[in-house]
């Protein structure tokens, strides 16, 4: 397994596999590696012939108040779990070398990103299609891997490649959890136990929702009201940034006063003190 | 010669030429063509084994005042002339199979486009840089050909392509001119022939620049006047919109109490009625 710092470099190397007929999927990932990242990994391994796994804190898509200084960073671990799931490349740049000095030409998206986790986090998703555009460009993969936990990101990094059309297969792996339930994530570890063992109430609330749809409830304020009494019984201390049941298309907000007719992503984050919990389920009629 | 207008389909064929060992030369161009353009698909031919020409008016680098309903679309007989130059594939895409409904993801410039034209055009360069960045993925060119004569654009599009890690060369044209010294241009046509008389006078004024400069006078003050004192007095119905020495890197304007003491783009652009034309040269001290 080759770890490459040099952006330019991944390139290079990038350009020479895709020239020997090979075909690359790409996993981006800040780091810290749990086995959510690997079962993307493993997704990547069964889809291409080389597998690059990009391990970079990107700046740009932190907010001023929030952990960029903070995320825990993993290198080494990182680099020993990817080595033993076949990763070929490590992808593992300076900020600087990413974004040098002048850096002037970035990506925005204007629409999927004003709702959900982008009505809070103003100017994430813009920060996040900029280094995958950039992560893209030079890792020029075939196949890009990505987690259903991070819905709306999916989404929005689905339709950048639709409007700039990279030739790249998005794929989406499924959300990997612990065993009672909490969607794996780096930020749970911030959890305090007593927080700890609230949170799996996230996921309560989800399959709640998802049943009692399966069941014939299309009211989205009954939907709704499902995931938020699991959610104030179960998670006390948790406090709700949102709970949204959008089209799972344009992740236009649903009204209360809707009922569910077309494929819905009902979607949540919940903060325990500073720390900012996600996940999400989809709803099909 | 081939014509393409689905953007898939130019996206397949540019991959399987990579595949097969081609080197793509790409010289995006909004058609209406004459010699300039077609000198650009000459240093494309030169440079690559196939040459890809887009001929698209690409509505979004139109300002709502600007001329895009009236940009001349002449593109039968720019088919004739490229198929004379060797040209391998047109790509003549309409404005729907480029911008598909929904479309929420763009490109902006931050810096660069702030100066000379982008100050009274705004949102152009961002346009400009949605567009390439699409032709780019589309045709997946080594080499890229733009012309000289837009000055802002060529900077701007190497900063893209620094800034997104494009795996690109990009290659700036001289300028084509009339034999009395008018840059080509497709706007050129709309001149009255008073106008067009008066014209040249662009050309005159950054040459009688050059040449203050070229003997040693570094003041912009005095070399700002050369050019100004030149175009009252050879195109007094032309209206400045800028006389600019400009950092020829950042594209920062100097101050008139400036001296060059580094490399410096002189621009300028004059309205004729409604036409607006631009020219430009550089002074390295």
């Amino acid at each position: 397994m080759q770890i490459i710092e040099s952006p330019a470099d991944l390139q290079l190397a990038a350009l020479a596999l895709r020239s020997a007929g090979e075909t690359i999927a790409l996993v981006p990932t800040m780091g810290n590696l749990h086995e959510g990242h690997l079962s993307l990994v493993r997704t990547a391994r069964a889809m291409a012939t080389r597998v690059i796994v990009s391990d970079f804190v990107n700046p740009t898509q932190f907010g001023p108040n929030e952990d960029y200084a903070a995320y825990p960073r993993t290198f080494e671990a990182d680099c020993a779990l990817l080595e033993r799931e076949g990763a070929d490349i490590v992808f593992h740049p300076s900020p600087e070398a990413m974004y040098p000095d002048g850096t002037s030409v970035s990506l925005i998206e204007t629409s999927l990103s004003k709702h959900l986790c982008g009505a809070s986090r103003p100017g994430h998703f813009n920060g996040v299609c900029t280094v995958v555009a950039k992560l893209f460009l030079l890792a020029q993969p075939h196949i890009a891997v990505f987690g259903q936990k991070d819905a709306q990101q999916l989404r929005v990094l689905r339709r950048m490649v639709r409007d700039l059309n990279f030739p790249i297969q998005v794929v989406g792996a499924p959300i990997v959890r612990e065993p009672d339930g909490l969607a794996m994530s780096s930020r749970n570890q911030y959890l305090t136990p007593a927080q700890r063992l609230e949170a799996p109430a996230l996921h309560r609330a989800l399959e709640a929702c998802s049943t009692a749809f399966a069941s014939g409830e299309r009211s989205v304020a009954a939907l709704r009201k499902r995931i938020l009494g699991i959610l104030s019984a179960s998670a006390p201390s948790g406090v709700p940034d949102y709970v949204t049941l959008a089209d799972d298309e344009t992740l236009v907000p649903l009204d209360d006063a809707d009922t569910v007719s077309r494929p819905v992503l009902a979607a949540l984050a919940v903060r325990f003190g500073t720390t900012r919990l996600i996940d999400n389920t989809e709803l099909r009629p």
